[in-house]
Protein backbone atom coordinates (compact mmCIF):
# COMPACT_ATOMS: atom_id res chain seq x y z
CA UNK A 1 0.00 0.00 0.00
CA UNK A 2 1.61 3.46 -0.40
CA UNK A 3 2.37 5.52 2.04
CA UNK A 4 0.84 9.04 0.89
CA UNK A 5 -3.27 9.45 1.16
CA UNK A 6 -5.01 11.86 -0.81
CA UNK A 7 -8.98 11.75 -0.04
CA UNK A 8 -10.88 12.83 -2.72
CA UNK A 9 -15.17 14.06 -1.87
CA UNK A 10 -17.03 13.76 -5.43
CA UNK A 11 -20.48 13.89 -6.15
CA UNK A 12 -21.66 13.23 -9.33
CA UNK A 13 -23.14 16.12 -9.95
CA UNK A 14 -20.36 18.16 -10.51
CA UNK A 15 -18.72 18.81 -13.82
CA UNK A 16 -15.62 19.69 -12.37
CA UNK A 17 -15.75 16.79 -9.98
CA UNK A 18 -15.98 14.36 -13.25
CA UNK A 19 -12.86 16.15 -14.91
CA UNK A 20 -10.82 15.98 -11.67
CA UNK A 21 -11.75 12.19 -11.56
CA UNK A 22 -10.61 11.22 -14.84
CA UNK A 23 -7.26 12.69 -13.77
CA UNK A 24 -6.87 11.83 -9.77
CA UNK A 25 -5.45 8.23 -9.94
CA UNK A 26 -2.48 8.96 -12.50
CA UNK A 27 -2.17 12.05 -10.45
CA UNK A 28 -1.96 9.47 -7.56
CA UNK A 29 0.35 7.61 -9.36
CA UNK A 30 2.65 9.61 -10.19
CA UNK A 31 3.26 11.01 -6.62
CA UNK A 32 3.50 7.42 -5.21
CA UNK A 33 0.14 8.44 -3.46
CA UNK A 34 -2.90 6.02 -2.82
CA UNK A 35 -6.65 8.09 -3.09
CA UNK A 36 -9.35 7.29 -0.71
CA UNK A 37 -12.74 8.00 -2.75
CA UNK A 38 -15.55 9.56 -0.42
CA UNK A 39 -18.87 9.99 -2.56
CA UNK A 40 -20.62 13.17 -0.07
CA UNK A 41 -23.84 15.02 -1.27
CA UNK A 42 -22.47 18.74 -2.04
CA UNK A 43 -26.17 20.09 -1.83
CA UNK A 44 -25.60 20.02 1.67
CA UNK A 45 -22.45 20.98 2.27
CA UNK A 46 -23.24 24.17 -0.05
CA UNK A 47 -26.27 24.13 2.75
CA UNK A 48 -24.30 24.16 5.62
CA UNK A 49 -21.28 26.68 4.48
CA UNK A 50 -23.64 29.33 2.50
CA UNK A 51 -22.11 28.70 -0.32
CA UNK A 52 -24.26 28.53 -4.07
CA UNK A 53 -23.65 26.58 -6.90
CA UNK A 54 -20.94 28.31 -9.08
CA UNK A 55 -23.94 28.70 -11.99
CA UNK A 56 -25.94 30.96 -9.61
CA UNK A 57 -24.22 34.03 -10.56
CA UNK A 58 -25.91 34.22 -14.28
CA UNK A 59 -22.33 35.79 -15.56
CA UNK A 60 -20.28 32.82 -14.16
CA UNK A 61 -23.06 30.52 -15.75
CA UNK A 62 -22.45 31.78 -19.06
CA UNK A 63 -18.30 31.39 -18.60
CA UNK A 64 -18.34 27.94 -16.59
CA UNK A 65 -19.89 25.45 -19.58
CA UNK A 66 -17.23 26.75 -22.06
CA UNK A 67 -14.20 26.72 -19.19
CA UNK A 68 -15.48 22.77 -18.47
CA UNK A 69 -15.01 21.85 -22.15
CA UNK A 70 -11.73 23.68 -22.19
CA UNK A 71 -10.54 21.15 -19.12
CA UNK A 72 -12.18 18.35 -21.40
CA UNK A 73 -10.06 19.53 -24.37
CA UNK A 74 -6.73 19.94 -22.04
CA UNK A 75 -7.20 16.30 -20.17
CA UNK A 76 -8.44 15.07 -23.45
CA UNK A 77 -11.75 13.22 -22.02
CA UNK A 78 -15.49 13.99 -23.47
CA UNK A 79 -18.07 16.23 -22.40
CA UNK A 80 -21.30 16.93 -23.14
CA UNK A 81 -23.39 19.07 -21.28
CA UNK A 82 -26.32 16.85 -19.81
CA UNK A 83 -30.45 17.87 -20.43
CA UNK A 84 -31.18 16.86 -17.16
CA UNK A 85 -29.37 19.23 -14.98
CA UNK A 86 -28.64 19.50 -11.91
CA UNK A 87 -29.58 15.91 -11.17
CA UNK A 88 -30.14 14.24 -8.10
CA UNK A 89 -27.32 11.87 -7.56
CA UNK A 90 -28.43 10.60 -4.18
CA UNK A 91 -29.02 7.00 -5.66
CA UNK A 92 -25.41 7.26 -7.82
CA UNK A 93 -23.87 7.86 -4.51
CA UNK A 94 -25.33 5.59 -2.66
CA UNK A 95 -24.30 2.52 -4.97
CA UNK A 96 -20.81 3.70 -4.89
CA UNK A 97 -20.91 3.28 -1.38
CA UNK A 98 -22.07 -0.25 -1.82
CA UNK A 99 -19.47 -0.61 -4.62
CA UNK A 100 -17.09 0.23 -2.27
CA UNK A 101 -17.74 -3.00 -0.22
CA UNK A 102 -16.77 -4.82 -3.42
CA UNK A 103 -13.60 -2.85 -3.61
CA UNK A 104 -15.15 -1.57 -6.84
CA UNK A 105 -15.52 2.68 -6.10
CA UNK A 106 -13.37 3.88 -8.02
CA UNK A 107 -14.55 1.93 -11.17
CA UNK A 108 -18.13 2.79 -10.73
CA UNK A 109 -17.69 6.68 -9.83
CA UNK A 110 -15.97 6.59 -13.56
CA UNK A 111 -18.36 4.68 -14.78
CA UNK A 112 -21.68 6.92 -13.47
CA UNK A 113 -19.66 10.31 -14.14
CA UNK A 114 -18.72 9.42 -17.27
CA UNK A 115 -21.89 8.54 -18.12
CA UNK A 116 -23.49 11.77 -17.16
CA UNK A 117 -21.51 13.97 -18.35
CA UNK A 118 -19.97 12.26 -21.64
CA UNK A 119 -23.33 10.36 -22.58
CA UNK A 120 -25.98 12.44 -20.83
CA UNK A 121 -27.86 9.39 -19.07
CA UNK A 122 -29.73 9.82 -16.32
CA UNK A 123 -27.79 8.62 -13.46
CA UNK A 124 -30.66 9.50 -11.07
CA UNK A 125 -32.35 6.03 -12.21
CA UNK A 126 -32.15 2.87 -10.90
CA UNK A 127 -32.14 0.86 -13.77
CA UNK A 128 -29.23 3.26 -15.35
CA UNK A 129 -27.34 2.18 -12.57
CA UNK A 130 -27.89 -1.00 -12.58
CA UNK A 131 -26.73 -1.13 -16.04
CA UNK A 132 -23.42 0.66 -15.82
CA UNK A 133 -22.93 -2.07 -12.63
CA UNK A 134 -23.05 -4.75 -15.00
CA UNK A 135 -20.78 -2.96 -18.05
CA UNK A 136 -17.72 -3.35 -14.95
CA UNK A 137 -18.69 -7.16 -14.29
CA UNK A 138 -20.83 -6.10 -10.72
CA UNK A 139 -24.08 -7.38 -9.81
CA UNK A 140 -26.49 -4.35 -10.37
CA UNK A 141 -29.42 -5.73 -8.62
CA UNK A 142 -27.74 -6.45 -5.33
CA UNK A 143 -25.95 -3.16 -6.03
CA UNK A 144 -29.22 -1.82 -5.76
CA UNK A 145 -30.75 -3.60 -2.48
CA UNK A 146 -27.39 -2.68 -1.08
CA UNK A 147 -27.74 1.22 -1.74
CA UNK A 148 -30.73 0.93 0.37
CA UNK A 149 -28.74 -0.45 3.34
CA UNK A 150 -28.74 1.39 6.70
CA UNK A 151 -24.54 1.29 6.30
CA UNK A 152 -24.71 2.33 2.81
CA UNK A 153 -27.12 5.47 4.21
CA UNK A 154 -24.86 5.49 7.40
CA UNK A 155 -21.58 6.38 5.20
CA UNK A 156 -22.60 8.63 2.77
CA UNK A 157 -24.28 10.75 5.65
CA UNK A 158 -21.01 10.11 7.84
CA UNK A 159 -18.73 11.70 4.87
CA UNK A 160 -20.91 14.40 3.85
CA UNK A 161 -20.71 15.56 7.96
CA UNK A 162 -17.30 14.69 7.54
CA UNK A 163 -16.55 17.34 4.90
CA UNK A 164 -18.94 19.44 6.06
CA UNK A 165 -16.57 19.92 9.99
CA UNK A 166 -13.78 20.11 7.92
CA UNK A 167 -14.61 23.07 6.06
CA UNK A 168 -15.33 22.16 2.48
CA UNK A 169 -17.66 24.28 0.95
CA UNK A 170 -17.45 23.17 -2.90
CA UNK A 171 -16.80 20.11 -5.52
CA UNK A 172 -14.58 18.13 -6.42
CA UNK A 173 -12.54 18.82 -2.59
CA UNK A 174 -8.76 16.87 -1.95
CA UNK A 175 -7.39 16.70 1.59
CA UNK A 176 -4.02 15.54 2.23
CA UNK A 177 -3.60 14.92 6.06
CA UNK A 178 -5.94 18.35 6.83
CA UNK A 179 -4.28 20.21 3.84
CA UNK A 180 -7.63 21.02 1.66
CA UNK A 181 -7.61 21.53 -2.03
CA UNK A 182 -10.70 22.68 -3.83
CA UNK A 183 -11.38 22.31 -7.20
CA UNK A 184 -10.28 20.70 -10.72
CA UNK A 185 -8.12 23.88 -10.77
CA UNK A 186 -5.90 22.93 -7.58
CA UNK A 187 -4.82 19.51 -9.20
CA UNK A 188 -1.66 20.76 -10.38
CA UNK A 189 -0.75 22.76 -6.83
CA UNK A 190 -2.16 19.08 -5.18
CA UNK A 191 0.75 17.26 -7.20
CA UNK A 192 3.12 19.50 -5.95
CA UNK A 193 2.17 19.44 -2.34
CA UNK A 194 2.01 15.46 -2.39
CA UNK A 195 5.76 15.47 -4.32
CA UNK A 196 6.81 17.43 -1.66
CA UNK A 197 7.76 20.26 -3.72
CA UNK A 198 5.54 23.09 -1.53
CA UNK A 199 7.88 23.08 1.54
CA UNK A 200 7.14 25.90 4.06
CA UNK B 1 5.25 43.46 -31.91
CA UNK B 2 4.03 39.90 -30.93
CA UNK B 3 0.84 38.77 -32.75
CA UNK B 4 -0.97 36.86 -29.94
CA UNK B 5 -2.34 39.15 -27.33
CA UNK B 6 -3.64 38.47 -23.90
CA UNK B 7 -5.99 40.90 -21.83
CA UNK B 8 -5.13 40.87 -18.30
CA UNK B 9 -7.94 42.56 -16.21
CA UNK B 10 -6.35 43.01 -12.74
CA UNK B 11 -7.10 45.02 -9.58
CA UNK B 12 -4.24 45.31 -6.54
CA UNK B 13 -6.90 44.81 -4.37
CA UNK B 14 -6.94 40.64 -5.42
CA UNK B 15 -4.60 38.04 -3.67
CA UNK B 16 -4.97 35.65 -6.93
CA UNK B 17 -4.12 38.92 -9.36
CA UNK B 18 -1.15 39.80 -7.61
CA UNK B 19 -0.22 35.79 -8.03
CA UNK B 20 -1.34 35.80 -11.86
CA UNK B 21 0.51 39.42 -12.39
CA UNK B 22 3.60 37.35 -11.02
CA UNK B 23 3.40 34.87 -13.92
CA UNK B 24 1.85 36.05 -16.69
CA UNK B 25 4.77 38.09 -18.29
CA UNK B 26 6.64 34.91 -17.89
CA UNK B 27 3.79 32.84 -19.52
CA UNK B 28 2.83 35.35 -22.53
CA UNK B 29 7.13 35.28 -23.93
CA UNK B 30 6.85 31.26 -23.80
CA UNK B 31 3.56 31.84 -26.11
CA UNK B 32 5.25 34.42 -28.11
CA UNK B 33 2.26 36.68 -27.26
CA UNK B 34 1.79 40.10 -25.86
CA UNK B 35 0.01 41.55 -22.41
CA UNK B 36 -2.21 44.33 -22.00
CA UNK B 37 -2.88 44.99 -18.85
CA UNK B 38 -6.07 46.55 -17.95
CA UNK B 39 -6.68 48.17 -14.71
CA UNK B 40 -10.51 47.63 -13.60
CA UNK B 41 -12.69 47.85 -10.58
CA UNK B 42 -13.30 44.81 -8.79
CA UNK B 43 -15.85 46.02 -6.77
CA UNK B 44 -17.87 47.51 -9.44
CA UNK B 45 -18.01 43.72 -11.41
CA UNK B 46 -19.10 42.37 -8.22
CA UNK B 47 -21.93 45.11 -7.88
CA UNK B 48 -23.03 44.43 -11.64
CA UNK B 49 -22.83 40.89 -12.19
CA UNK B 50 -24.05 40.05 -8.32
CA UNK B 51 -20.76 37.74 -7.50
CA UNK B 52 -19.25 38.43 -4.13
CA UNK B 53 -16.39 38.43 -2.56
CA UNK B 54 -14.74 34.96 -2.38
CA UNK B 55 -14.62 34.96 1.65
CA UNK B 56 -18.10 36.24 1.60
CA UNK B 57 -18.58 32.66 2.69
CA UNK B 58 -16.75 32.11 6.01
CA UNK B 59 -15.47 27.90 5.22
CA UNK B 60 -14.34 29.53 2.06
CA UNK B 61 -12.45 32.37 4.06
CA UNK B 62 -10.74 29.76 5.69
CA UNK B 63 -9.18 28.38 2.95
CA UNK B 64 -8.60 31.18 0.72
CA UNK B 65 -5.71 32.73 2.47
CA UNK B 66 -3.62 28.92 3.24
CA UNK B 67 -4.48 28.02 -0.69
CA UNK B 68 -2.29 31.77 -1.76
CA UNK B 69 0.31 30.65 0.02
CA UNK B 70 0.57 27.34 -1.81
CA UNK B 71 0.39 29.52 -5.08
CA UNK B 72 3.01 31.72 -3.64
CA UNK B 73 5.09 28.90 -2.80
CA UNK B 74 4.88 27.44 -5.95
CA UNK B 75 5.88 30.40 -7.99
CA UNK B 76 8.39 31.08 -4.97
CA UNK B 77 7.31 35.04 -4.68
CA UNK B 78 6.85 36.59 -1.32
CA UNK B 79 2.86 36.73 -0.22
CA UNK B 80 1.99 37.94 3.49
CA UNK B 81 -2.11 38.49 4.27
CA UNK B 82 -1.81 42.93 4.85
CA UNK B 83 -3.38 43.91 8.23
CA UNK B 84 -5.85 46.75 5.77
CA UNK B 85 -8.04 44.24 3.91
CA UNK B 86 -10.09 44.75 1.58
CA UNK B 87 -8.47 48.03 0.49
CA UNK B 88 -9.70 50.79 -1.81
CA UNK B 89 -7.41 50.53 -5.37
CA UNK B 90 -9.38 53.53 -6.99
CA UNK B 91 -6.01 55.47 -6.78
CA UNK B 92 -3.42 52.75 -7.12
CA UNK B 93 -5.78 51.56 -10.34
CA UNK B 94 -5.44 55.35 -11.48
CA UNK B 95 -2.28 55.09 -11.13
CA UNK B 96 -1.32 52.60 -13.39
CA UNK B 97 -3.85 54.16 -16.31
CA UNK B 98 -1.51 57.61 -15.90
CA UNK B 99 2.04 55.08 -15.94
CA UNK B 100 0.14 53.29 -18.98
CA UNK B 101 0.93 56.75 -20.34
CA UNK B 102 4.84 56.49 -19.81
CA UNK B 103 5.10 53.05 -20.79
CA UNK B 104 5.49 51.63 -17.22
CA UNK B 105 1.87 50.31 -16.27
CA UNK B 106 3.26 46.42 -15.94
CA UNK B 107 5.83 47.34 -13.51
CA UNK B 108 3.94 49.81 -11.20
CA UNK B 109 1.29 47.58 -11.03
CA UNK B 110 4.05 45.00 -9.93
CA UNK B 111 5.34 47.37 -7.65
CA UNK B 112 2.18 48.00 -6.23
CA UNK B 113 0.77 44.60 -5.75
CA UNK B 114 3.54 43.35 -4.57
CA UNK B 115 4.09 46.15 -1.69
CA UNK B 116 0.65 45.79 -0.85
CA UNK B 117 0.42 41.91 -1.21
CA UNK B 118 4.39 40.91 0.61
CA UNK B 119 4.74 43.87 2.31
CA UNK B 120 2.05 45.00 3.50
CA UNK B 121 2.02 49.29 2.90
CA UNK B 122 -0.78 51.11 2.58
CA UNK B 123 -1.74 51.21 -1.02
CA UNK B 124 -4.52 53.64 -0.53
CA UNK B 125 -2.40 56.43 0.30
CA UNK B 126 -0.75 58.78 -2.26
CA UNK B 127 2.71 59.39 -0.76
CA UNK B 128 2.97 55.46 -1.00
CA UNK B 129 2.00 55.02 -4.42
CA UNK B 130 4.62 58.13 -4.89
CA UNK B 131 7.49 56.37 -3.85
CA UNK B 132 6.63 53.48 -5.44
CA UNK B 133 6.47 55.59 -8.91
CA UNK B 134 9.78 56.70 -7.70
CA UNK B 135 11.31 53.50 -7.37
CA UNK B 136 11.04 53.22 -10.89
CA UNK B 137 12.65 56.12 -11.80
CA UNK B 138 8.84 57.75 -12.48
CA UNK B 139 8.18 60.83 -11.20
CA UNK B 140 5.94 60.30 -8.97
CA UNK B 141 3.94 63.63 -8.10
CA UNK B 142 3.47 63.86 -11.74
CA UNK B 143 1.88 60.61 -12.03
CA UNK B 144 -0.33 61.73 -8.85
CA UNK B 145 -1.50 64.88 -10.46
CA UNK B 146 -2.12 62.51 -14.17
CA UNK B 147 -4.14 60.40 -11.77
CA UNK B 148 -6.33 62.82 -10.95
CA UNK B 149 -7.25 63.80 -14.78
CA UNK B 150 -10.15 63.54 -16.74
CA UNK B 151 -8.81 60.92 -18.68
CA UNK B 152 -7.11 58.74 -16.56
CA UNK B 153 -10.66 58.36 -14.64
CA UNK B 154 -12.67 58.00 -17.95
CA UNK B 155 -10.06 54.86 -19.28
CA UNK B 156 -10.45 53.61 -15.72
CA UNK B 157 -13.88 53.34 -16.02
CA UNK B 158 -14.46 52.48 -19.74
CA UNK B 159 -11.82 49.24 -18.75
CA UNK B 160 -14.54 48.48 -15.98
CA UNK B 161 -17.47 48.97 -18.00
CA UNK B 162 -15.76 46.58 -20.96
CA UNK B 163 -15.41 44.20 -18.47
CA UNK B 164 -18.69 44.26 -17.11
CA UNK B 165 -20.05 43.67 -21.02
CA UNK B 166 -18.08 41.01 -21.82
CA UNK B 167 -19.60 39.25 -18.65
CA UNK B 168 -16.52 39.93 -16.17
CA UNK B 169 -17.34 38.28 -12.54
CA UNK B 170 -13.69 38.21 -10.80
CA UNK B 171 -10.02 38.96 -10.98
CA UNK B 172 -7.95 38.32 -12.60
CA UNK B 173 -9.64 37.82 -15.76
CA UNK B 174 -8.01 37.24 -18.89
CA UNK B 175 -9.00 37.38 -22.50
CA UNK B 176 -7.68 35.79 -25.82
CA UNK B 177 -9.94 37.37 -28.34
CA UNK B 178 -13.35 36.59 -26.87
CA UNK B 179 -12.36 33.51 -24.80
CA UNK B 180 -12.28 34.43 -21.28
CA UNK B 181 -10.36 32.52 -18.92
CA UNK B 182 -11.48 33.20 -14.96
CA UNK B 183 -8.67 33.23 -12.26
CA UNK B 184 -4.77 32.54 -11.43
CA UNK B 185 -5.45 29.15 -11.58
CA UNK B 186 -6.59 29.35 -15.36
CA UNK B 187 -2.88 30.07 -16.30
CA UNK B 188 -1.66 26.23 -17.28
CA UNK B 189 -5.39 26.48 -19.69
CA UNK B 190 -4.65 29.88 -21.03
CA UNK B 191 -1.27 28.74 -21.69
CA UNK B 192 -2.12 25.73 -23.66
CA UNK B 193 -5.16 27.75 -25.73
CA UNK B 194 -1.99 30.90 -26.74
CA UNK B 195 -0.15 27.63 -27.99
CA UNK B 196 -2.66 26.26 -29.97
CA UNK B 197 -3.64 22.85 -27.86
CA UNK B 198 -7.09 23.29 -27.23
CA UNK B 199 -8.17 23.19 -30.95
CA UNK B 200 -11.51 22.08 -31.18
Amino acid sequence: MREKQIEFFWDAASPYTYLAATQIEALAARCGAQVQWRPFLLGKVFEASGNRMPASVPAKAKYLFGDCKLWARLYDVPLSFPKIFPINSVLALRCACAAEALGRQPAFALAVMRAYWADGADISQPQVLQALAEGLGIDGAALLVQAQSQAVKDLLRANTDDAVKRNVFGAPTFFVGEQMFWGNDRLQLLEAFVGGKLAA
